[in-house]
């Protein structure tokens, strides 16, 4: 594997002496770990108590973009899932469907940065699955992780938690995974560059977990669809409407001004380090002075409303109102 | 999603009301189950014990194919992954990365495969994902499952228990899989149609770890790189090497002369529901009986030896010996 012009081939795939060989000298290696070692079909394991299992594949263009790659997102992506379960997440598979044709180094850095990532969160790649496609069957590299973790004993986070007057807050600006992709995709360039929002919650969100159990009713990340989607599906599910304030929702400037000349709106735009927190009135402050602390754009955007049951209606600062619908139709195909 | 014609647009995998729309008209309906319905980020599971979790991506081609389909393939593969280490196959997830382009009928079609494969083996599909992909960035389907399952107690499988005479058994005739896909490919017709293998494989070796526990001391199913590369997994790991005998590896009539016509050792061709089960000497005729009961063609195919470590070693029925070696190059691109 020293010819820096070397790429993968479909015998990668094929079960055989040169798949060992990038098993070896690449995913092992960089991967190594003491489950990984055992090299079966399957990791062995040892957990006890309540599991949260969570699956994602990401099939996002282009793979790199500012802020972070397809190997960092697929590690925190399915990281975060767990988290919002209320999960201290454990372990990782790591599936890989390569484009006969990615080149050896750029397939080197996404694993390292998948290493890197994992090493942040904390968790283990534990197995995994390499596969080739020929040419113009994929498009450089789709991953699948799927990831197990151990629910913590405070957590209590579902839907139907969520009680009239729960306030709704979110961790920071939105959209600007979303925007950073389609900058990239589309050549706009702006006086700051827009970066992936990209990260592990799962520390932030154990934290919360931890202070204030189960009076953290509902979690989730504002992936695909953006945060109207989240906010939807919780709407769908229970019989109580949100009030949102636009003006608390923060975009940061140069992803407001993308928005705008994409025609995109930033609440239905992808985030990949932005989650929804429904909490009792009664902690909402602690939990923001906590998310603030991380980032000062953390914000309490709305309010879980008897008045307006499976709606979601959001102020403007000039008191105009306007219902949010759900996604209709593709916004932003790829994001993730 | 009543008009038959209907196919899957980009539209089907953005987060917003077209997805939901399939998952729950197609997705869920189909895969029901109280897991399933709790709709979460990940799944919550209660297990206890040592765990086993194993993933794959499915990128075969075609789809569909004599004796089963992607779908069939996809729930098989991780069960039988989770049986060879010795454990209690639970609970699968669920990734589909679709074409855009793929049509309902099809899609729906693999999803019911999937959800009778699953109730065949007793496993739960309880978490999944779906994204579209751009015509001409995949093919039709990918399908990742990763699995989590329950070590049986009695279960010890690894290399490592590997013993010089040891005895090698497989439970039925090899090639079939690969070469009912080749065939379909290649467009070959034989008198009797030449079916692919796959089936789940939990159920018999989770009753041959009840009867004979640590005796048995190695399970592997013989996938992609056929049973060669499995037999060569076992001797790179440890110091002994393999005798095998060649009339008593069983191969298909109609398999044997596809492998004939296409050049290909049927040693190096996926099998989807054959494995390899090394024992120790005193239980093997038991361990035959068993499986013969289920294919009257498994057989003791060899025995583990000391006298040429690291070497696979094939003798025919007249006496002639000669070196199996390890796959190289890429002999069936996309077999599983």
């Amino acid at each position: 594997m020293e010819n820096k012009q070397e790429v993968i081939h479909l015998h990668h795939g094929s079960g055989g002496e040169h798949m060992t060989k990038l098993l070896n000298e690449v995913i092992f290696k960089i991967l190594k770990n003491d489950i990984l070692e055992v090299r079966h079909d399957g990791a062995f394991l040892n957990l006890q108590g309540n599991l949260a299992f969570s699956t994602d594949s990401y099939v996002i263009s282009p793979v790199f973009f500012k802020g972070g790659n397809i190997g960092e997102l697929a590690v925190n992506g399915t990281v975060n899932d767990l988290s919002m379960c209320g999960a201290v997440p454990k372990y990782l598979s790591l599936a890989l469907i390569i484009e006969e044709g990615l080149s050896l180094d750029e397939f080197t850095e996404i694993i390292k940065s998948i290493k890197q990532t994992a090493d942040k969160a904390n968790v283990q790649i534990v197995t995994g699955d390499t596969k080739v496609v020929e040419r113009g069957k994929g498009d450089k590299i789709y991953i699948n992780t799927s990831g197990i973790g151990v629910l913590h004993e405070k957590a209590n986070i579902k839907t139907q938690n969520i009680k009239e007057n729960d306030v709704v807050i979110i961790n920071g600006p939105i959209a600007s995974h979303g925007m950073a992709i389609m900058s990239e995709r589309e050549g706009l360039e702006f006086e700051s560059e827009i970066l992936s929002d990209t990260t592990n919650l799962n520390h932030t969100v154990l934290d919360l977990i931890e202070r204030f159990g189960n009076k953290i009713h509902f979690l989730r990340d504002a992936t695909r669809g953006g945060l109207a989607s989240v906010l939807h599906e919780i709407t769908t599910e229970i019989n109580l409407g949100i009030s949102l304030l636009d003006e608390n929702i923060k975009v940061e400037n140069q992803v407001k001004s993308a928005c705008e000349l994409l025609g995109l709106d930033p609440l239905y735009v992808a985030n990949e380090g932005i989650f929804v927190c429904v909490t009792a009135p009664e902690i909402k402050d602690e939990v923001l002075e906590i998310l603030q602390k991380i980032n000062p754009n953390a914000s309490e955007i709305g309010f879980v409303t008897a008045e307006h049951p499976s709606k979601i209606i959001i102020e403007s600062a000039f008191g105009g109102k306007r219902v949010v619908n759900p996604l209709v139709g593709e916004q932003l195909p790829r994001i993730c």
